[in-house]
């Protein structure tokens, strides 16, 4: 005796804790990426002055920012991608899982680099941390191909010419990712910064993306409209 | 002049307080697990390469992969109970406290199990992790049998033959975990292998769940539909 | 142009983001408890058994315990209160935050209580543990007597016998907790226990409370329902 | 076919997620200012009592509280402007991650003012402190700013007067900060004491704020309402 309407109210729910248990655990996630911002002890400041010593430890703010800025944009992804998944199965439920595994991750290989940026083995921890993105760049393909082969978790009233954006951004991260851990083996710094421009970048507003990549033009228009 | 309508909106709103709690405990409790794997610290390295001091700590990451497939599973296993349990009592509000104590504490054998397995003491480290998981798979029988026994707080609309397949479901779900502990007094590795199948056949989705296991097929049709 | 209709609503999802704050907050900090509870180091533990100095941090499973449960129980308590609670304003948002602030609170004197309970310094220890809950129960009063004076921000259908009983419980409340501060002048352990014993006894099933408490009755009756 | 009715649904449900995440990032950073707060090693008390010890760090606690209370006035401030945005776009998500990457730097200034208070280095410090609270503002201007302008994000029925008062109190927040950080340049426990009064005189129930500032007044009618 369900109707198909209680059908889709009860997905529409299933949907929505999905959401709210990844909104926990990413927001947990970006906030504990201040605890490896450390306090220099006033006993071991020695003779410099704080503002030295609290300049000298750029490199963890740096990572802050960077990861902060990645994890930012993983959850505006994930945000977009969910107005246009409205139902849920086992292996989405799984798929999200292995997705929110890689982002909590992300804290290690942050405090990784900014602890050997400046050392000799700079490139094996930039390695680790480009790595790591390109670990949530495939989990996120594995999630949104899954919903979307054939529009199976898919809302019916979704905007065809914008999944077909999505699959071809998507396309893209992955490779993105893995140019930067090639870019690692060459220099960490270069890494670096190169993943934070493509945070930036992603973070963009519209306009300034249109008018970088106007074959972007009508994703544009729809991601957070 | 409340009707029955008003009635269960209320209730709705109940178990909608309950779960996001929930969600927000677990979401809490499985990213602090990132926690436990430490950078090692660039003066410590000695004259080893960093690769090498990462790779050594690989029980770290095995302990962080089972105990987040682990919590993963469980959440999952709540979001389905909750989709069957659609009211709550003072009780059930207990039960459910009690199930996230246990989910709670997972990060502390977690990190015993990391620190020891390679230690003379791994077996008692094991027992510790094993039991922990006893624990909960207990407090979600009685979370389960509290709120299913006569349908006290399920939905009307609760499907008979769903209710029956997790009744006899967690019904081995204690033994598999006590099975765990008699492993964990054998070999700690082996007992730490155990968990993490456990942890991927529970998470596995429902094709393959049926193919290996055809009585579950009725419940895997409704998992996660 | 809004009518009292729109009103409302907007009223109820006020109150639904103040509970949603809430929950995330009380989450957190339940959950942050664990990190107190230290892995013993492998090369800390001389040659004594794993067991045994497990077994010999009992304090911190109890410290634990206590909190979790009293944590646990003034969640309930919360979701109880904003069962009758359907509107917010300033004041109220403002008397919730300084709730959650002595509530956030608890992970410090539930550390310190268990650093310092064997100890000769148990005692100091054990009235900032108490104290802190004495804290907590009169915030919650004071939260309680604004939103519930001349049913103020109380939803139209509150039951009026259900605001009078918690009324009275919560006029015992804070003279239960500074009992506990006084026991703690007297010892550290036998506080503890009184604490533990108000959480448990505050969780118990209405059916066990009804038959311990008569006058409760009315409340058992309507806490949970 | 979608209907500006359902339009208008995909809205709420679009600021709701949003609100939902930023509240789970504030939740996070407000309870981890308790980690902070650090228990003293019973065996490096020396001869101390254990009350003059806990005394002496009264910095720390009190670095707590001003932080807790910013925080706190944060997300009420959180709250009410978005009662009045109730759409979203991507730049309105951008400016609202910046702001919850400068709220969830918070615990990291404020350990530093802890650490540094009876130092000769307080000054540095506090102008750090003071300037972590600028960045804030700024950020939250910018968010109402965009989102106000033209009432290009606010509901159709948005309060004029009540965005007049925000544009004017939201002039003024910023510079109310860049005075404590010229305070935080004389003496770091004048800074210190000024955000705390800032944070309580912007908790303050309406009515007092009514009295101190009567040009107020119709914000206060509003806020919280």
């Amino acid at each position: 005796m369900r109707t198909d309407e209680t059908e889709h109210l009860g997905e529409e729910r299933e949907t929505g804790r999905l959401e709210a248990f990844s909104d926990g655990v990413i927001a947990v996630a970006i906030t504990l990426l201040v605890l490896d911002i450390k306090v220099p002890r006033a006993s071991d400041l020695g003779g410099a002055s704080l503002l030295y010593v609290l300049a000298h430890q750029w490199p963890v703010y740096l990572a802050y920012l960077t990861s902060f800025a990645t994890i930012l944009v993983m959850w505006l992804n994930h945000h977009n991608l969910f107005k246009q998944i409205t139902r849920a199965d086992h292996t989405l439920l799984l798929l999200n899982g292995l997705l929110l595994l890689a982002i909590t991750l992300v804290p290690f290989p942050t405090a990784l680099m900014a602890e050997y940026i400046r050392e000799p083995q700079a490139r094996t921890a930039a390695v680790v941390y480009a790595g790591s993105f390109v670990l949530i760049a495939l989990f996120f393909n594995a999630l949104w191909r899954y919903a979307a082969h054939d529009g199976r978790l898919l809302a019916p009233t979704a905007d065809r010419q914008f999944v077909a954006d999505i699959n071809r951004q998507f396309r893209i991260g992955p490779i993105l990712y893995v140019i930067a851990v090639g870019l690692a083996l060459i220099s960490a710094v270069v890494c670096f910064i190169y993943v934070l421009l493509l945070a930036i970048y992603w973070a963009l507003p519209t306009a300034v993306t249109r008018f970088l990549h106007p074959s972007w033009r009508r994703t544009a228009r729809h991601v957070g409209e």
